[in-house]
């Protein structure tokens, strides 16, 4: 955990995170469950990095994990949970002069656009707070504003008047004020309540007695939504999933049947790329353009070059590279390999820690043998070469380039360039062979 | 066909299914159609099981098919289609004093809550009836009810007036009576209307005629929808399918894209299971808890221990069991297949009749040829053992524990454990003997 | 480019496709941007064919590939573009006694049903034009009527009055008239406007000045829309896909979750055939009564025989012909292959280039090898033959009828009629030797 003293300006953004999600049902900490392949809190560091210049998550205890997926931001522990209020309390030892924003680690969704918003709010003011118009408000705490619009008080639903509840500006529980003024509003934050808890919300209260004007910031509701149950970690998911999709075809990505495609928080694809129905995009992807991405891919921790066509049934795992105009087809697993440009790897393979020249072409099952039991080897194939289908090539390996493969060899020794190696056994033949193994057939052929 | 003889007070679920079902287009009768992995019959008995002692199916002349889907629940054959209560009628014999419920093939979506609370109503009444408002009501039958809520009758559409149109309950056709009451009222059903049919709505007006009380139970209109076509069946699906993902979410499963999952109607899952998008279920699924399973995965009759990770892509066959923290990868299919804790099948390898013992490796491109054209045979794996990639593993085979095969071989005699076997030929290799070939090549590289 | 003169009454179809497309954000041209497995323009040729005689493209400056996707019928560059009717003025020269409708390349989704029906609003009136009712008709061009419904002008959003913005009818910018008629008014159109544009609707003004009576024909807006961007793209496919499916489903198809199945424009499949959720069709496949396509299936080019089995992850591409009662099975690609009726082949297998006798089963990880580098040749399995599992075949190759290949075996040479034939190296087993090995491993087995 490193503590680098705050300058007088800097901003810092708070993200509670203690919360146990019991309705998650989960031995994993809510906030560590994942949306568009990152964790939910990794969504609000990172947003709230675009914004703020440190970030604090309070954990609650016996929640390493957490601490260990927020590294290197520090992490604070609320060792009892007493409230939203207290849980901001832990955190300001690392409050600086500038600006704070308390957040929740599972309100996800949440924007930068929202959360510069927030602090643009709360320039020259005392506190800013985000609020939002759900269509059904329900029992959220409603934010009562006057004539000219600043915020008077949040009412919660258990205590508003009739009035009050027809109020459809709802409390979204996310301020910011500055880090002096919220440490000491945060420390005056009293437990006279019925659950005996510390409130955040009554910041408001504290600011208003001290005449400071609170302004309201109003974004999207679904931006705003909590995840508390597994049922809304899918709702976050799809409203993730339609953001990206949305962004992938305004920046010239054709999505043939976007609702079928899953992308991850990072997946970059140029324009005149093709992505047809059925594709899974995991962390850390990028497609050139004028690729296709066809039906029943996979790909994740890779990078396709311009005009290469992958799929269908293609899975690119991590470390992999695929060059220019290259292809790879159904059934091919390519595992931390660099398929040079033109290579082709159409049917049924698995090449693993390899590295594959251009213009290559690698023949419907082969497989590299790249893991001995013990240890991962790599196999290298030079430019142009040929391996026949069903080889099997036993790493470590090197062939060179131009080298030729028999199929259905079995290869152990590198092979020179422009050579010819082959490792199978002659054809034999017995004349009526498969007929007199046929007459001992006990029952009809019923298929395998 | 068994019949017992009712007790007093056995209550029964008649159920009918003898429709043609001519709007599906299908050689198949419409009830043996399927939803979720099993016919909707078979919904309609697993509903009725849960509530009434017993069921009777009414089928249809030449419907053998229904009847054997029925077993060993009794089939009475309807051999005139002469309307609804003639169809009940046939069922007259299987009364026994407790009540009688009539349902229907094609309504496969009705609960065993909704059945239930059909049931209570009509404790200490003579008529008890299933009635909806569905948002748009079109040609139902309208329930027209009195100041407390009392059924009065059933208008039909074509009969109603302007005012009865205007009401929103309506007929879903659904009656529970006691058997000797019901018996009477189908007995005394008349044919005398426009297409001189029996109707099973007339018990309405002999039960009210009797001074009988006649209560309406309502119930989701989606739960009582009718499966005429194959669109309506698609519709049908979908309800059951969002069922189920629902329930599955709330005990702790998480569903990445709930819409792209299939689940079937019997389908165990535990908490803190992980399902990625673009995943189906078949049939006799049980996953426990920790397990993830990838995109593009195809489950069925299969049970996968804690812990394990399976696909993308691959598929469990029935008869095959996983350990814990077992891995199964992509292009991997097992059938009737147990693989044992912490083993290992990772890349395009199909393993059948067989058993790999724990802590196994089965390389990439390993077969089990468990098919001589004539019988099946198995392989067994012992514990430990390293199979390398490319194996033919011809069955029936036992591999010691701790063996371990040469990759590229073709074993077709047992091994002993810890012993090393191979089974390939000597790799040779004529130096320039690739650029030989290739100079032959009267065209330029063009891809395979 | 043919031109053929025109006979008194030949009608005309002229499709407007010189659209830059800039929010497309492609090097492709807007109108070759495919939808349901064709281009944008493809779709209107098809839908034009089926009303009218003959259809002429007009496209801008440097859009060959335009041109080449149009033919056989003939193309007009537009050099400069100057506006719709400017672009309409250039396809006169093929222009008829009969009728001419102007379409957009751009609006893929107009049906035959709707230009029958435009056609026939135009006999015995000056001009047709089809009129859409959007929920938001926002800036659309609003059709003015008389009493009687004849269309009196049509107004620009800009140019509209509070009053006729009120107005529900859009203008669609399709137009009808007689060749004559449309030449003169379109030779007629001013660009005196704000953008110096030669707008197409100003022929309606030109119609009613003449006192002809011009007539809407209001058409579904769905239908009308147009495709600009990627996102509207994919509506238009979502459109098509759900007309696609409704079609299947109202012919006796099943489809277990439609939103998760892809058609092409051509699907053909029969009553009775169930398509599970996943699967993809692309263009050219025609499946026969009672067969079952399983999950993430992908066929192209192909036909399946009755009562056959494909899939689960079977790909079938274009040249493929699978017979009765036939099994394709997972991971299982066939290529411009004949599978017989019965025969099977159910694993992880590549069949390319070939012919299956019916009966023969194929065995798991089977490959035949039709590439040899240079060129592609064939593969012959006589009919009852058996290929042990992990066989390469090297084409080109006859294995006679009934012949038998045993696991593992690379063949090379042709196989006579119920022979057998082996190609594999003898196994050897060295006692100890697997424990030897792991003997020498430096760390602890991590799987691969």
């Amino acid at each position: 955990m490193i503590m680098t003293a705050p300058t007088a300006d800097t901003t810092t953004a708070v993200i509670l995170a203690a919360g146990l999600g019991t309705r998650m049902k989960s031995s994993l900490p809510k906030c560590l469950h994942a949306i568009a392949g990152r964790p939910m809190l990794a969504h609000l560091l990172a947003a709230s990095g675009q914004v703020f210049d440190k970030m604090v998550v309070v954990t609650g205890p016996e929640m390493e994990a957490v601490a260990r997926a927020a590294a290197p931001h520090p992490t604070v522990v609320q060792q009892d949970r007493l409230g939203t209020a207290h849980a901001a309390l832990q955190a300001v030892p690392y409050f600086g002069e500038g600006d704070v924003a308390i957040l929740y680690a599972d309100n996800p969704l949440i924007t930068p656009e929202t959360l510069a918003r927030l602090k643009a709010a709360r320039a020259g003011n005392g506190l800013a707070l985000l609020a939002m118009r759900p269509p059904a408000p329900g029992k959220y705490g409603r934010v009562i504003t006057d004539d000219k619009g600043d915020v008077i008080r949040i009412v919660e639903w258990a205590d508003a008047n009739d009035a009050e509840r027809a109020v459809g500006l709802c409390n979204a529980g996310v301020f910011c004020a500055s880090g002096p003024d919220l440490a000491r509003w945060l420390a005056a934050v009293r437990s006279d309540n019925a659950k005996g808890e510390y409130y955040l919300t009554d910041v408001v209260a504290l600011a208003v007695a001290e005449g400071r004007r609170v302004v309201a910031v109003e974004a999207d509701h679904t931006e705003l939504r909590g995840v508390n149950s597994r049922s809304e970690l899918a709702e976050a998911e799809a409203t993730v999933q339609a953001r990206l999709r949305l962004a992938a075809m305004d920046a010239g990505v054709t999505l043939t049947a976007p609702d079928t495609v899953f992308f991850a928080f990072d997946t970059v694809i140029e324009a005149d790329v093709i992505v047809g129905p059925h594709v899974v995009f995991g962390p850390g992807v990028t497609i050139k353009t004028g690729t296709e991405i066809l039906a029943f891919s996979h790909l994740e921790g890779c990078v396709v070059g311009e005009g290469s066509r992958i799929g269908p049934y293609a899975r690119l795992r991590p470390g992999t590279v695929v060059g220019q105009h290259a292809h790879v087809g159904n059934f091919v697993e390519l595992k931390a390999t660099t398929l040079g440009d033109g290579a082709k790897a159409n049917h049924l393979a698995y090449i693993g820690d390899a590295s594959v020249g251009g213009g290559s072409n690698i023949g419907a099952g082969t497989i590299t043998c790249n893991y001995d039991g013990n240890l991962k080897h790599r196999t290298t194939i030079g430019e142009g070469s040929f391996v026949g289908s069903n080889s099997t090539l036993v790493a470590p390996l090197t062939l060179g380039p131009g080298s030729f493969i028999a199929a259905g060899s079995t290869i152990t020794k590198d092979v020179e360039a422009d050579a010819l190696a082959f490792g199978r056994a002659k054809q034999a033949e017995r004349r009526g062979g498969g007929a007199l193994i046929r007459s001992t057939w006990t029952k009809k052929k019923t298929g395998g």
